[in-house]
């Protein structure tokens, strides 16, 4: 029995964790016995509340990974993202939905990316193609996971087949999309018991272009004031990350799920390239982003190309 | 309309060329008129037979791109072996059956990558998930191409996938594999109108490991002697070579389509990797590799991996 490892990106969302989790279900229809999902860190409220809610068990942390060990990884391809060691893994398959960032192999593996909002979209055309049934816990996790990427369809990632296979999902989970969406949404934005550092932490990616490190991270709110209200606090966390790692810009997205918009809290040397991708000038270290909701669409292309 | 340009590798082969105009047609049925094949340097005698064989014209040659030029990249995404300036193009899907090779995208993409023999087989498989009848001059060309790759299956590259839909393949267009399919790999190996120079560009791959510059070319014959009566204008060739592109080990595969088996002419500073890579020394500037047809799968990763 040949294991095999699937595992997402680092600080997991639900997509990750649930990608991962949905594929090792997938490879063992396949037959592929010695599937097994692992996360790379702990999950988040949101992704707790829809495991929760469909009672699957989270995968076990992934602390090291040995030479040749056969992977599949979801939802990232970067090694930025991925695990320490991941260069001399052995990967299989990946399956994705984001820009690709300069990893490399020696051999021909299966690459799967489509421009859709979610992963669990990918998989879910997978299980069709090889005629596989999707039971209904695996459909809620899977329909959790486009709600929280695509902010319950309001993001500008989002496509018509996002909201296709979840409309579809959705019946097989028996679940109504707009109230257990906000609901989920909703246990995403429960940040009282983060410190600042945590939170920063939560959902933050690294992407480097011109050789300079740019770090976004980005939490869900009902109301941006709320966490503004420790925007000293945050501010120092920050720091205290950009130094200890090396960082460049760092941008922590306040995203309101409510009205579509986010405001920026924007620091280190280079916060000039936020300046001229938005065209926006900072103020208290801050830029208010109207209809901003996508890190990956909106925040990430736009900062890379003017790095 | 939205222009689409599409192309495969530098030193075309079946390959290259068949699935830019197969990808051509695919995309055109779907609805994208602005698409078009291009091709990234002349056809070869063996591509040339496919495409008069079944009454198809060869694409143009594709000179130059702009910035931010919508492209659909086929049978290759590594940057060195595409068209300069490629980095600079939007990158809208990539169509592949190689190791990725470290390319970088700013933005999500349509990325379907298998590891199959013969790109046609994964475009076989697009045409069947949108329902698209495939016509006899297509299937025609992607069988040429299927049978180039997989050297008419006996490539360990092959997989049960690239038979299955070449018979398929062989049906619509009305030929006897076996018969075409060794009258297609002959007219590859005539190889009296090249020069020497000519003769180690027809089929040349550059790929990058430890900063070591690993150019592998390959030619088919039925008769290895034949083209060793040459040795001496050939290693003159080579070393032309290496001077001019600053490569640190060149090899010559000189394949034996009968027997499978290759010759190989290997020449460089770094000659010492390929007598690592195989463990077996340098003999007259040659190697014997028994068996091995495929530079792909018995080559490149090897000589990658001992660099």
């Amino acid at each position: 029995m040949e294991k095999i490892m699937i595992f997402g990106h680092k600080n997991p969302d639900t997509d990750s964790i649930t990608s991962s989790l949905v594929m090792e279900n997938l490879e063992k229809k396949l037959g592929n016995e010695g599937a097994r999902a692992y996360k790379l860190g702990e999950i988040n409220k949101e992704t707790e509340f829809a495991l929760n809610y469909f009672n699957v068990t989270e995968p076990e942390t992934l602390e090291g990974i040995e030479e040749k060990a056969k992977v599949i990884l979801v939802d990232h391809n970067d090694f930025a993202q991925s695990i320490e060691g991941i260069e001399k893994a052995e990967i299989i398959k990946v399956i994705d939905h984001h820009a690709v960032g300069g990893f490399k192999t020696t051999s021909p593996l299966y690459y799967l990316a489509e421009p859709v909002g979610c992963t669990e979209t990918i998989i879910y055309e997978l299980y069709k193609k090889n005629n596989i049934e999707i039971d209904k816990k695996i459909a809620g996790i899977m329909v959790s996971a486009i709600i929280s990427d695509t902010l319950l369809f309001k993001s500008p990632t989002c496509t018509e087949k996002d909201v296709q296979v979840a409309n579809e999902l959705a019946k097989i989970a028996e679940i109504n999309l707009n109230t257990y969406g906000m609901e989920l949404l909703k246990a995403g934005t429960n940040l009282s018991d983060f410190t600042s550092e945590e939170m920063i932490n939560i959902d933050s990616k690294l992407s480097t272009a011109n050789n300079v490190n740019i770090q976004v991270s980005q939490v869900n709110t009902a109301c941006i004031e709320d966490v503004l209200k420790k925007q000293c606090e945050i501010e120092q966390a920050i720091n205290d990350f950009i130094d200890k790692n090396n960082i460049d810009i760092f941008v922590l997205l306040i995203t309101d799920i409510i009205n579509s918009n986010s405001e920026a809290i924007i620091l280190g040397k280079r916060s000039d390239i936020a300046e001229k991708a938005f065209g926006k000038t900072i103020d208290n270290n801050r830029m208010f982003l109207e209809g901003v909701v996508s890190r990956k669409k909106q925040v990430f292309p736009i900062l890379m190309e003017n790095a």
